[in-house]
């Protein structure tokens, strides 16, 4: 993998100031090309050996371009806002939007690759790893962002002589003595953890450009010319869009689906409720306070039926818990901000901390139902997106986050019933628009949308509940019940 | 996942039998005209609860089909033929060609799901199994397999159900006792296995079904008409090709390259070459008889230049091995048979059991160098061929083979001096072709292509080893030391 990365290159620094010059001019002008037509970001990734300068290759790539518009992200100890998050999280906070450069300095790759090199994580698990950020820069690059990764590479002689210069000088020694992988003496490990990295996350839609490290000159110009190259190729070309095999779906025998064989009927009397909403009202509140919940948090998502209940059930959830504890986060169409970055973008921002509740009135999940249904995204998008909402949260999950999603069900007539209910009732007005009587039009595509989300989306550690929800007691109590039930397993 | 799968379907007797005749015709028909097609394979691949009845729900499907050309493959122990080579030998063997239909029972899911389930393999492993499954049915679809794979499932009182009632018949009893998976005690590790099997396996390409046993009209209905549907998609509509997106390469900054910078200038005199020979020979045979090696085998893969000495050098090889013990495979163009199928089939059919040695006098490196330079395959065929390489080889290593690669390098003015000479000598003509010619006016395309492959296919697993070639005896016993060398050390 490294076989061109260890041929050296000699560039002098003459016809490095002439390549210099024609580069810069040139940068600088794609910068502001990509700025105007702010139709992608762009994500620039670097790592490599010890010694080979990782941060040196790129200064002059930042600094020939509008610094408005660039910002250099190194890989610091985490805040603690941000240990307290999954572990993606403080990435996703710094993604470039649309038209603007992100440069990192190791980023998402700089924890697996030293656990491996370090020995603490198995070669399984590393895989595994790098398995889950292919998916990520994949995502990345599907949405748009134009990603390139530098590998800069050193042969072992070369490191060595490198890394004993370094240590003789007592302005740069600290560089050696500080760092987590101990200088030269993993040479091998490090090789063949990259070399791992590589064959895994080195993929079209993000490549990996291995860059021989021993010159400076050399390493500059690679990394201004590809940058420049990369980024005029896609503004003169955007990428073609995959075609979407048809999918394959369990043929229709009898008519039977999840939805249509629910049973509706359940009810719950009054006193009963009264009984019950007390009981889990209280049991919610005791694990919220429990010290284990300290190193967990909840992720609450609603989805349903128009008028199925949501808000109801949401006010009941959150009745006596401590407001600085919990947040509901309720989505309309995205703002221009949120736009301009990946869908999931403006759900990864709402992640709730270690200790609270995040309360998601629609949710993610409007990717693979409205926007499907409405046709505001392509099918590709829509079909990818089952794969990337199982991965966010099973992210969210190994943070610690319990994840409960409920279905509210109630059927076409209680629908009509209630819609008419709500025009007639003065305070409930505001809740009825012409839109909900037109998206009634579409019942069966949203009840297809509905049985692939739950079938595709349900997995065990982060589970559908759908609520029989023609009435109301029945479906608060199933869901209180149900956040008590899963918080309670959880921090067993 | 497993969400529509739980909901029974009631198919009566009557019901079925009218679906099934029509079914029947249909099927027969679809099936006739994949044959007269001879585009593709199908392979349909099924797996399943324990109890689900996985054998009875395709037998309707099977005893439909014309019998001469379909083919339904159980997973039993393997043979010791079997044993002795990389675990996906034995279904590589059975794999249908073009125009016919291979049917599979379990297959390459059996012993990891069985490892999994068992909890002999960890969550991780068990990723990296099916991570490996994916890129492997994803490059049978590719070569232009339709893949169908069907998941039988019961819930879990249902199975309890099923098992019970098989226990009690003499008849079926065996199916139980003998079963790998213990019946139903282990009902939710197998639901989890097959969950995290679905999520990395089920793709666009490669599609896992989920079908409810309960009913068996039902599941077999459901069988046909989904293989059915498939069969008459495919013929109808062929998958559309993947648009390839121009590759980032590292920028060409001063025109050194891998082979410009290589020292050709290396010679050996006749008396060193001599001494060398027949001591590394010797060494050779040694480590071939060396009772570690009856545990491994070893493919020796030549590449290089037209008139680099590949003959002569696996000439040297062989000198003093037992033939029982080699194989020579040389490769041109393939035969009807290899072209009906994926284009590493031919390479897999000749892999060496243990205690073997396997020559490629060329190999599947064709698809990356002649296959790319002479557009005998398209580019997104032999772009994504280098990581299909690298599995190949990765599968062959964790089999116990040592697989040893050598690219021959000789310049253009050493090439046009054999070439002469070869015309001249009267035993050697026909060792050179008008088409040799052709080749050479190619020169800097095949170089190109041997750069990429070397850097995208040498991994620490399978190197390449460079033989500067200018000078045969050089290079012979570059060849044999390197061959002496890595064999001894996997033997250590």
């Amino acid at each position: 993998m490294f076989e061109s990365a260890e041929i050296g290159h000699e560039i002098d620094k003459s016809t490095f100031e002439e390549e210099y010059a024609k580069l810069r001019t040139e940068l600088l002008e794609a910068q502001f090309d990509l700025i105007e037509s702010g139709t992608f970001p762009v994500i620039i990734l670097a790592a490599g050996m010890e010694g080979a300068g990782v941060i040196d290759a790129l200064t002059n790539a930042h600094t020939v371009l509008d610094s408005r518009h660039v910002v250099t992200h190194a890989t610091d100890a985490p805040t603690r806002e941000e240990t307290e998050r999954p572990r993606m999280w403080r990435f996703w906070r710094t993604l470039p939007p649309k038209g603007e450069i992100g440069i990192y300095v190791g980023a998402w790759y700089t924890t697996p690759l030293i656990g491996r090199i370090l020995g603490k994580t198995g070669s399984a698990d590393f895989d595994r790893q790098m398995q889950s950020i292919k998916r990520l820069e994949n995502m990345l690059a599907t949405e748009g962002a134009l990603i390139l990764k530098f590998w800069f590479h050193l042969d072992k002689k070369k490191q060595k002589k490198r890394l004993q210069k370094l240590e003789e000088s007592e302005r740069t020694k600290w560089r050696i003595e500080e760092s987590p992988l101990g200088g030269s003496k993993h040479y091998e490990e490090v090789k063949s953890a990259a070399e791992q990295m590589m064959q895994i996350t080195g993929t079209d839609q993000a490549p990996w450009i291995p860059v021989n490290a021993t010159n400076k000159h050399y390493k500059s110009l690679v990394v201004m010319r590809t940058i420049l190259d990369a980024i005029q190729a896609r503004l003169a070309e955007p990428p073609a869009e995959q075609p979407v095999p048809a999918p394959v779906r369990v043929p229709d025998i009898d008519g039977k689906t999840l939805l249509s064989t629910l049973d509706l009927s359940h009810k719950l009397e009054k006193e009963s409720y009264k009984k019950q909403l007390e009981k889990y009202q209280d049991r919610l509140n005791e694990l919220v306070w429990d010290k284990k919940f300290r190193k967990h948090s909840v992720v609450l998502v609603f989805e349903g039926n128009d008028a199925a209940g949501k808000g109801g059930a949401i006010r009941r959830v959150i009745q006596f818990l401590d407001p600085r504890r919990y947040r509901v986060n309720q989505y309309a169409a995205p703002t221009e901000e949120e736009r301009a970055q990946p869908y999931l973008w403006r759900f990864w921002r709402r992640i709730p901390q270690n200790g609270h509740v995040g309360i998601f009135d629609r949710s993610w999940y409007g990717r693979v139902l409205v926007e499907r249904v409405e046709k505001f995204c392509s099918e590709a998008d829509w079909r990818r997106a089952y794969g990337e909402i199982n991965d966010f949260e099973a992210e969210m999950s190994q943070a610690g986050i319990v994840v409960i999603k409920f279905w509210l069900a109630i059927d076409k007539d209680e629908q009509e019933l209630r819609f008419k209910a709500r025009e007639e009732t003065g305070y409930k007005r505001y809740k009825i628009t012409d839109e909900d009587w037109r998206n009634r039009e579409k019942w069966d595509e949203y009840t297809e949308a509905v049985c692939d989300m739950i079938d595709y989306t349900s997995t065990s550690i982060a589970p559908w509940t759908i609520v029989e929800a023609n009435d109301k007691y029945y479906a608060r109590i199933k869901v209180l019940k149900t956040i008590c039930q899963q918080i309670a397993k959880r921090l067993k």
